[in-house]
This record gives C-alpha cells, structure tokens and sequence, in this order.
C-alpha cells in the first residue's frame, strides 16, 4: 500500500474548522484509491507565540522536513503582528524548504456568482505562477534616524538570475503541459528601474527555449485592470513575489472565489515537502462559529494529491466541489449565500468523491 | 484679466491627437470665466529622444518651472525602451518639482458600461492619493556579476517619514474637505518587512490628528480584490507609489474608465507647477487613425482648472463629460462603442460647457 506522510498545521482562527474537512476528503480518497495518508499534527500559530514568544519551537523545520507534503490552515490572529507571525512561519517554511512557486488556480466555477458580468464557466480559467522565494519579500533593509523628522527606511528587492529563470520556465512547462501555450509576464519596467528590466530580459530570453509559447508582457497596473476587465485572455501569469501576491488574490476577487481559492507552494524537485493552503485567512470575525467555507482547504488537498503524483485523486476532489457547488440543492455555507455549517459542506464534497 | 501660463507637452502618439480638444475646451473655459490662458508648446517625446538621445532639453526642467501648470498628453513610445522614457521626463518632472501627490479620481460614469455588474453612476466614487516621489520607484540599486548564473539585482525602496507623513496628511485633508470622513491606507506589511510596518506606524500616527476620520488598512492584494468586489467601500485611499500606482488603474478598470480617467501630478503648496495628464498611454496602435478618446485629456483640463482654485470652471468640465456620455445621441469614439472622430467628442464637450 502507498503511504505519504502528511503535516497538518490548522493554524489560527478558522484554520482549526476547515481542516477538518480537508482530513475527511483526504481519508475518502485514501479509502478510494487504497493509498494511507498518515497525518501528524502541530498545533503552531499565534496562541504558540503567545505562551512561548515562538510561532514554532527551534527545532520545527526539522521536524516538518520528512514529510510528503505540509496542509496548512491559516496563520495570523489580531495580537500578534503580522510581520511576526508569518517571518516566524509561514515564510521561513517557504523558503527553507525552496518553495519557489506559489501556484494558484483561477477560475469561474459554477454556482458561484463573480462580481464581473457576463462571464460563464470556462471563460475564465487560468494559474497565476508566483515567485515564492526572493523578490520585493525580504529583510534586507532597516531604518535610519528611528524616531526623528529625519527617519528613512530602506526595503530592498533581491532578484538573482537563478531565482528568476526557473520560475520562468515553470510557467513555460506548465503552459505546455496544460496544453495552454501563452504566458503573460508581470512586469513593471517603466518605473521600477533595475529589478524589473532584469526581470524582462530573463523573460526574453528563457522565452526564447519555448518557440511555441506565445508571450504576453504588461505592466502591473494595466495587468490589474485587465484582469477585471478581460479576464479571459490569460492562460499562465507569471510573476515576482509582490505582483503575484496581488494577482493571486485579484483574480479570485475577479471571479468570486477568495473564499474557495487553494494554494500551492511547490519545491518542484520535490527535494523538500510542498505546502498547500487555502488562499483566504484565519478570518478572526467568524473564527469559533462553525460556519467557514472549508472548500479553499479541500480544494489544496486536490492540489496535494495532484503534486503527490496522485492526479486521478487530485481531478476527483476538484470534480467534487464543482459538482457540490452547481448543485443548487446542496448545503452552502453563508458566504455562499446559505446556511449551511462548515461540517455540511465538508461532508457533502466527501460524499460526492 | 487672470493670467496663466500653461505648459503643454503632448508627448507621444495619440498624445499630439488628444491634446488639441484639451485645449479647446480651455479656451472655451477661457472665454466664459473671463481667463487668459496662455499655453507654451514643447515637443518632448520619443521622437526628441530619437533625434537628440534625450527626452528633453538639458535646460528642460528651468524651461517649465515659471509656468503655472503642466499639461501632458502620454510619454513612450515603441523602440525607446520605457525605463529611458520615463525616467529621462516623467519621472524627473514629477520629482524636481515635488509633485509628491498623484490624484486620481475613481468614479462610474454615466453613459460606461463598467465590467463589474449591479452598479450604478453613484455608487463607485472615490480618489486613490499615491505617493509619487519616493517609495519603491527608485534608482538606488544594481547589478552584480551580469550576465552570469550569479547575477544578483537589488532594488531598493525608500520611504521617509517626511514624504509618508505629508501624502497621509494630504489624503485626510481631502477626506474632510469633501465630506466623506474615511480613509483606507493599502499596506503589504505582512510579507514586505521594514517599509510596510513603518508605513502603518504612521498611518496610525498621522491618523489621531484627524480624530473625525474612520480608518480602514488592507494588504494590496486582499485590497485589489476589494475594488473589485466591493468598490463602494471606498472614499479616499492612500497608497504608496507602486500599490497606488496599482490601485489608481484597477480602480479606473473597475468602472470601465481608463481610457477617460485623468490625474493629477501635484505639488499641493504651489512652488513648483503641477501636472496633469491622462491615466492612458501613447496607445500606438490606433496613433494616427484620428479615433483616440479625448475625456481623460479633458478631464485633465478640470482637475488643472481646481488646482488653479477656478473650482467652478473645474466643475464644469467634469458635467460636460457626464452630460455628453450620458446623452445616447452624442458622438463617440470606438473604445465607447460609437464611430466619431477624436475632434467630434471634444467640440461636444466644448459645446456641452
Ligand atoms: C508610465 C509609468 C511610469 C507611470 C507610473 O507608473 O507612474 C504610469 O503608469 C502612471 O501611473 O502615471
Ligand atoms: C500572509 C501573507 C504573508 C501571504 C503573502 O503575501 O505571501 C499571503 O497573502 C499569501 O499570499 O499567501
């Protein structure tokens, strides 16, 4: 029998509601397709920080390290200052274990209303691919003249040729595979002037090792705007740690979905453990009431699978909520327009596998 | 009689087609309120960059300082690479003359069919104030070991507490002076570390001398969504300049105004000349055809006349824009769905006021 070794991280807020229910899908499939999911459990996040003044104990990379894949919640809760709690986490995760894509769907499902007109499933479908380990996220920097008229902080971007290219040619790949040949790249060379040149000569040129892709470059501004307004131009965006970020999340703005959307943080090599999230937060205003949309945690179980090679199990999970969400008879949680409970929507999705 | 000096450059493509129905309608302006408007062409452009391997003059900068106000058409053009455009005239405009406030309205317009559904005129409008001198567009940085697999790029943003306090300032006084007692600040402090944490601070600092103003903060990319699905939330936002930068096109691209939206360039104190110019760009692929929308130039015009305190005449501009889009019979151009010409919109506006 297969066996993979699952980390589970709830995290803070609604993170310890919805997962929940990604174990149950995750125990459906294993059941399903005869293959074990051995889950261990930590309970890190911002109640850590408060009784240890750690977001995780010294030792917590090692510990997560011989794990197949990483599910996580969601991390951040009002007392602990962001900054705080995603350095001491989430970020250290990513980049320690050389997570260098953030991989996000975006796409019209059905059932679910999008503030834009006129779009039907299907017009809108495409990933958005995110540098996950360098660029605009970083600590190089610091203040001057702290306190005084005179203050100036410094925040400095680091771009390397090596960080760069291979995102680039994982968006190219993953065009291709998905038999979708057209990348856009999100750029900003008109006003941000050494990163972003440097990050359009690269696309150039590993463009130029897929003659069969068709490219696509617009600054980030006209990016975002297009976006809402032409959505369904778009196959695979790719782009730096920031603009991604803000395209991972408009996107699923665009097309109603920020509280169904998954995530991915992918070691492609898969020389460490991947983390799959949810695209939403710990929500602390409905935290504790048991009325979460836990599709954004079942759908990165989808995404986990399909990583662990398992893609049957992976397409079956997706197939899942689309079929539960077009279901006009089906339960709904309240952002959804229903009142359904976390636990009955969870429950309806495994059913439905 | 009032006099003003207005510098016009109307740069790049459709810039030189837009620029002539500007001035139309401020000579029109001119003629009703009794004000002479005297205007001071320059050719800077592309093509000047072309000719010369400069975007201006060396003198330039001393050539527009003793003007009232700046007046520009689009900057950039195909073959001049953008950073060089932009940095050898925008940029250093904006700069020089401190104009450290970029205006930009955000509204739904009758007569527009925005790409965001169940809205009406009314509903959507507010300002996005970015900073516009310091913050991430900067040339502090470079390049190591180029052209290896070593290369490294830094990009350094800076941010001091003198420019981030007087744009936070200048966005509440505009929250009080127009009524509307709100104002959100767009953050990244969760994953940027040292600017965006600094940036909070003294939001929440400059905020208690404005105990009347509500305050909102949000990440950009949870914000960029938000202007999308619940762009009435919205009164004044104040950003940086890469998120307002961002935020002051998506906003136009939610209300389906970017090709009419304009901004303004400001130096609120009035030491040095401010500029005001469209949100759109030299659009070279219909330069030259005669087909270019002139609202954003025009609207331009208005927010030009406020700035010179002629808030009438200002005000008139803007209602001859909504009376002109809203009446079905009144000419317009192909990006509104309609056949007339450049000239055939603006001597409507013109005739509208
Ligand atoms: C052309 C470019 C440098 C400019 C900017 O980003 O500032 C433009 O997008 C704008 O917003 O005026
Ligand atoms: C929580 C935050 C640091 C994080 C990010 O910006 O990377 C989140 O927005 C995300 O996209 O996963």
């Amino acid at each position: 029998m297969q066996q993979y070794e699952i980390a589970v991280l709830p995290g803070d807020g609604i993170g310890n509601e919805v997962m929940p229910e990604a174990l149950r899908v995750l125990d459906v499939i294993g059941a399903k397709y005869g293959v074990r999911f051995d889950h261990c459990h930590f309970d890190w996040s911002c109640e850590t920080y408060r009784k240890t003044g750690r977001m995780m104990p010294e030792d917590g990379l090692d510990r997560l390290r011989d794990h197949h894949s990483i599910l996580l919640g969601a991390v951040g809760y009002p007392g602990v200052p962001d900054h705080i709690s995603l350095w001491g986490l989430l970020i250290p995760i990513r980049r320690v274990f050389d997570q260098y894509v953030n991989l996000r769907p975006v796409r019209l499902l059905p059932g679910v209303t999008p503030p834009v007109r006129d779009k039907q499933p299907g017009d809108i479908d495409f990933w958005v691919v995110r540098e996950n380990t360098e660029g605009e996220y970083s600590k190089l920097g610091g203040r001057q003249n702290e306190g005084t008229d005179r203050e100036t902080v410094l925040q400095t971007a680091s771009f390397t040729r090596f960080g760069t290219d291979r995102i680039m040619r994982y968006a190219f790949d993953l065009a291709r595979k998905l038999g979708k040949p057209h990348v856009t790249s999100a750029t900003k060379s008109n006003g941000i002037y050494y990163s972003m040149p440097f990050w359009d000569e690269r696309f150039a040129e590993i463009s130029q090792e897929y003659p069969e892709v068709r490219v696509d470059q617009d600054h980030i501004d006209i990016l975002c705007a297009r976006f809402v307004m032409t959505p369904e131009r778009f196959d695979v965006v790719v782009a730096s740690n920031l603009f991604g970020d803000i395209l991972s999340d408009l996107g699923p703005g665009v097309t109603g979905t920020i509280g169904v959307a998954p995530s991915g943080n992918i070691n492609p090599e898969g020389r460490y453990p991947s983390t799959f999230e949810p695209v939403h937060g710990s929500a602390p205003d409905i935290a504790g009431k048991g009325i979460a949309n836990p599709i954004g945690q079942i759908w990165s179980v989808g995404m986990l699978l399909d990583h662990l090679g398992l893609t049957e199990a992976g397409a079956d999970v997706v197939t899942a909520i689309e079929q539960v969400l077009g279901d006009p008879t089906a339960p709904r949680t309240p952002d959804l327009g229903g009142t359904a409970t976390t636990e009955d929507l969870g429950k309806a999705i495994a059913e439905a596998i």
